[in-house]
């Protein structure tokens, strides 16, 4: 929605997902998110979603914001520190050290986190998986516990981090949850 | 030939091979050397290689290592230096940096670079890929030039670790080769 908004009012907007974006990405994803590679040890996963990453900010991202075009990306490297640097116990260090050679200092301008209960969550996620015979699944069959320590870490980003991080309550419909992003969004752009 | 012979003497010997090794390294081997992703960027190059070396060394080499395993591994951080390090010019911190954390510290007691002049190794490649029908042939693809600065690279760390590095004349039968390179293996063992 915040796409097609931006679009209406005359930006340039891409709009690109993490892991995947890139055909190569798509390729990494599915390492990634097979629900058979169980075994996929912490250090690995890392790699993995940086090596993707890096990709996309090489093949598409720098390129586009070199342009002036607007980037929308579904998850970045807050989402590495969250699950595999916290959630995993990896560690903030490691994250940000593979993020400085794979991203070359870039940071988002703004992380907005959709914010719901983890029960709700998941269950939302699991039903989407179903309904969409989806295999790319590895990371949504964790447990709840491992999802708890992932809502904490952005929860704790939020205060860490409280002008770049916002958290959007996701326990509403669509259009509400859009008219909150929006105003996240109006807001980045008054600070500058 | 060396496992067997270290076999025959009554070792555990793993053989392993990056990138791969592992089921997932595979799969993360057939993204890397696909010759059909020509736009992998060297920096997402590198995190893939580590990725699977991550993979491996978690899931074969160290619980290997701690049972007294005799750890063949053809290619390890020695290549990424080389290839990713100096031919495409990420440099050599940057490989070190994600070896800190993907290898945990474990470094090869030896390295036997099997060398060959440039066009002898291409040539051969090339063969032996047409014969296969191989499709992970990107890095063979790779101009003259690009394999010449991998060689002057082994080159260079045979001299700047010599201790560890060795370079083995591989324009010979296997059989002389294999000599050597037991050689090689002995006068480890009698150092340790």
């Amino acid at each position: 929605m915040l796409a097609q908004q931006l679009r209406t009012e005359g930006h340039d907007v891409l709009e690109t997902a993490e892991p995947g974006g890139t055909p190569i990405g798509g390729q990494i994803r599915r390492v990634l998110l097979d629900s058979k590679n169980r075994e996929l040890c912490p250090t690995a996963e890392l790699l993995l979603m940086f090596a993707s990453r890096a990709q996309n900010v090489d093949q598409y991202i720098l390129p586009a914001l070199a342009k002036g075009t607007v980037v929308l990306c579904d998850r970045f490297t807050d989402s590495s520190l969250v699950y595999q640097g916290i959630a995993r116990g990896l560690g903030a260090d490691v994250v940000y050290d593979v993020d400085r050679i794979a991203c070359r200092g870039l940071v988002p301008d703004l992380t907005l986190v959709i914010d719901i209960d983890t029960e709700t969550g998941l269950a939302r996620a699991r039903q989407r998986n179903d309904r969409t015979q989806d295999v790319e699944t590895r990371l949504d069959e964790e447990g709840l516990s491992f999802h708890r320590k992932v809502r904490e870490a952005y929860h704790q980003l939020s205060v860490d981090d409280s002008r770049r991080v916002k958290l959007i309550d996701g326990d509403r419909v669509p259009e509400e949850i859009a008219k909150d992003v929006r105003m996240q969004v109006d807001a980045l752009v008054a600070r500058k």
